[in-house]
């Protein structure tokens, strides 16, 4: 049974247990959640050292950081470092993206290591196995690595299922064409054989893998946006219509499911694209890459994904895919992917803030309490992470005294405390 | 005359010119808003190298940055540096706020230097001059500074004429009193002299020294919430109230006015705050400080001061002032605010955007074509900042190679260029 099986059936799982209480939400309320879809706790069966975290409805934002290796960069050691850090700086989830090396064993590795929720796209597997003739790619492969990924535990997949043949000649208008892997390759592929999209074909062979292993389904955004100039076009809205489809026919076959966002979108544009996907995916939770607010700040793409994921969460959105500095330069460093989460966690928990959590606003109010006190030491170990401000007050010329070196004697608080004596 | 009294009698001055030709507004449009107290273009009389800019109505948004000497950090040539640095980075507004060191001279050589609108908060200088003994400063000590700054060429100067005392038995149930060190002083010179703030009472003595060199006065909000748990209280709002009144009387003395705001506010109170301080302050231009959407990522504040800048802007609010990843923690340094005005110009590009803007248009349509075609050259040159994203792509391992090592061979434009050939 999958959890949402479990939840129309009003067993209240394990899983459910430890989300209810972590969140401090009512067993009914989670149940009839994730019994309507509104809430989906990616858990695969074989992930056995697993923390089960819940994703959507009124549940905290999560926060996802993709990892992996590339043909250049092939040291297992040093994703696995990623993993541990990302795990340490309270991320609920890493993608493994890797294209290189052994990638089985790179998964199986990851896996283990962490009990994060692990999320895959395994057409990048079928992809780098198959790089060199792409129309030789079958559903059979398709089928036999997702499969695959299934059986070793991986809790959430990127499926890009709902790019369809139709929905091709509406990227012509665009400046930026397609700029999701899984999409441009689903699109070659169609292209090339003349042939609709395997995975949309052959979704009901996809749906009955995922049940088995109760792996969620991420229904990737193949045609998402790639620059503000393509937001919000007709090929983005034509694939979210069938995303809408493809999310009823997953929860008829009781496969949870999640759908994935933009992308690149203008901030006056995220409430409508919250509100579009809510609307055409009954209230599915949405997991969004940024959205990035503006295209000309590389190097800084995680600042502006922190924009974007702040207001699309506090809209609607469920789940914020990190974006680091390397974004549109460079395969991220472990420094990079520090900053992606950083700014990630900020942006959720700007969100949680917003949408009234109670155990967000306790955080801040904990938090103030201590600013006052200049109790530094309780405000480093309560800070979305610690290592920066520590080393900058440190490195600031006062470290004895309580004020920082900002204001220094002129210090706002202190000048206030004499007046209030 | 000042900008506001030629407005008033029709005159296009060479300031509205600039202004109007750089933001491609027309005549008539300016000339009414600046009229109205809807634009302001701070400019002094005095300051004869400036580059002026307008803030307010539709024009794009404005940044500025804090700069100065502190007790342990009295270096000019550091601080002239900053400067260049942030006119490099096309901040349109640098604020001098030393409390160390030959205060005018350093702030002779910031105006000499900079074509940037330069502002400050006299009181600093009062406060630094006088710090042993608040309460012998008096009125006659005020103006006399006051003017001072005016004689020099300072564009614009903060007054926290707005804090009265009977405001301050509201902040009592605040977790973190007064953070403003100008509404600090204010406050306990009030409690030891038992008086009116002399800000409040010689207004219109103010107002005189400001007509005449044209210095357009920020109306400092020194009950600003310094935490999220103190946001929107009535402390804050019953100095915007007075801040609405004060507005009022400057525009009635052909003073131009702007107005500041807060400080720390949750995601979701920011559009509530611009409503409001437009309708109490009669759509006077808004400089915020931040917000800032979240307490506890002090290292980070620059990232959280994008989120609530972006919105804020987006919402009304027409002037952002930069935060550092320094603030709450240590004076900045070079490099802290160098990424304080990056992730501000982000901000204010994204709100510019978000509104329409026809220009922030161009630019981003422009970049997604260079991305498009692989022009890095073209992208670093119009990238908000540039020397980070060269630095990326330098480091990484295939800068000979057109797509960037992110997803190298599996670059999706390159998959989608094949499908189309």
């Amino acid at each position: 049974m999958t959890q949402l099986e479990a939840a129309r059936k009003d067993i209240f799982t394990e899983q459910m247990k430890i989300v209810a209480k972590e969140e401090n939400v009512d067993r009914n309320y989670l149940i009839k959640a994730i019994a309507k879809g509104k809430i989906v706790i990616p858990s695969n069966k074989n992930h056995t050292n697993l923390h089960p975290y819940g994703i959507g409805g009124d549940l905290r934002i999560k926060v996802n950081a993709n990892i992996g290796t590339s043909l250049r960069n092939i040291d297992l050691q040093k994703e696995l470092d990623k993993v541990e850090m990302i795990e340490n700086l309270n991320a609920e989830s890493v993608m493994d993206l890797s294209t290189a090396g052994d990638l089985d064993n790179i998964r199986k590795e990851i896996i283990k290591n962490t009990s994060m929720m692990v999320g895959t796209v395994p057409i990048y597997q079928i992809l780098t196995e198959n790089s060199e003739k792409i129309s030789n790619i079958d559903i059979e492969d398709i089928l036999h690595t997702i499969d695959k990924h299934g059986k070793q535990g991986v809790d959430f997949i990127t499926v890009h299922c709902g790019i369809k043949k139709e929905a091709l000649s509406l990227i012509k208008d665009r400046t930026m064409g397609i700029v999701s892997r899984g999409g441009s390759f689903i699109s070659r592929w169609m292209k090339e054989k003349e042939e609709e999209n395997p995975l949309y074909e052959y979704y009901d062979e996809i749906l009955k893998i995922a049940q088995q292993y109760d792996m969620t389904l991420s229904l990737g955004d193949g045609l998402r946006p790639g620059a503000i100039v393509d937001a919000t076009d007709r090929a983005q809205l034509h694939e979210l219509n069938v995303l809408g489809e493809l999310t009823e026919r997953a929860r008829e076959s009781g496969v949870q499911v999640m759908v994935e966002g933009p992308g690149h979108v203008p901030l006056n544009e995220i409430k409508r694209n919250m509100d579009l996907q809510k609307e055409i995916c009954n209230n599915a939770p949405f997991y969004v890459l940024g959205p990035l607010t503006t295209d000309i700040a590389p190097g800084y793409d995680h600042i502006v994904g922190a924009i974007g994921g702040s207001l699309a969460a506090y809209f609607g959105a469920s789940f914020l895919c990190y974006v680091t500095p390397a974004e549109h330069l460079r395969l991220p460093t472990i420094e990079d992917v520090k900053a992606g989460v950083v700014a990630s966690k900020i942006a959720a928990h700007t969100a949680d803030l917003a949408k009234g959590n109670q155990k967000a606003w306790d955080m801040d109010q904990k938090y103030a309490k201590m600013r006052h006190d200049f109790d530094w030491e309780g405000m480093f170990k309560n800070s979305i992470e610690m290592e920066k401000p520590y080393r900058y007050r440190k490195e600031s010329t006062n470290f004895d005294t309580e004020e920082c070196s900002m204001c220094g004697d002129f210090c706002a608080l202190k000048m206030l405390e004499k007046e209030l004596e």
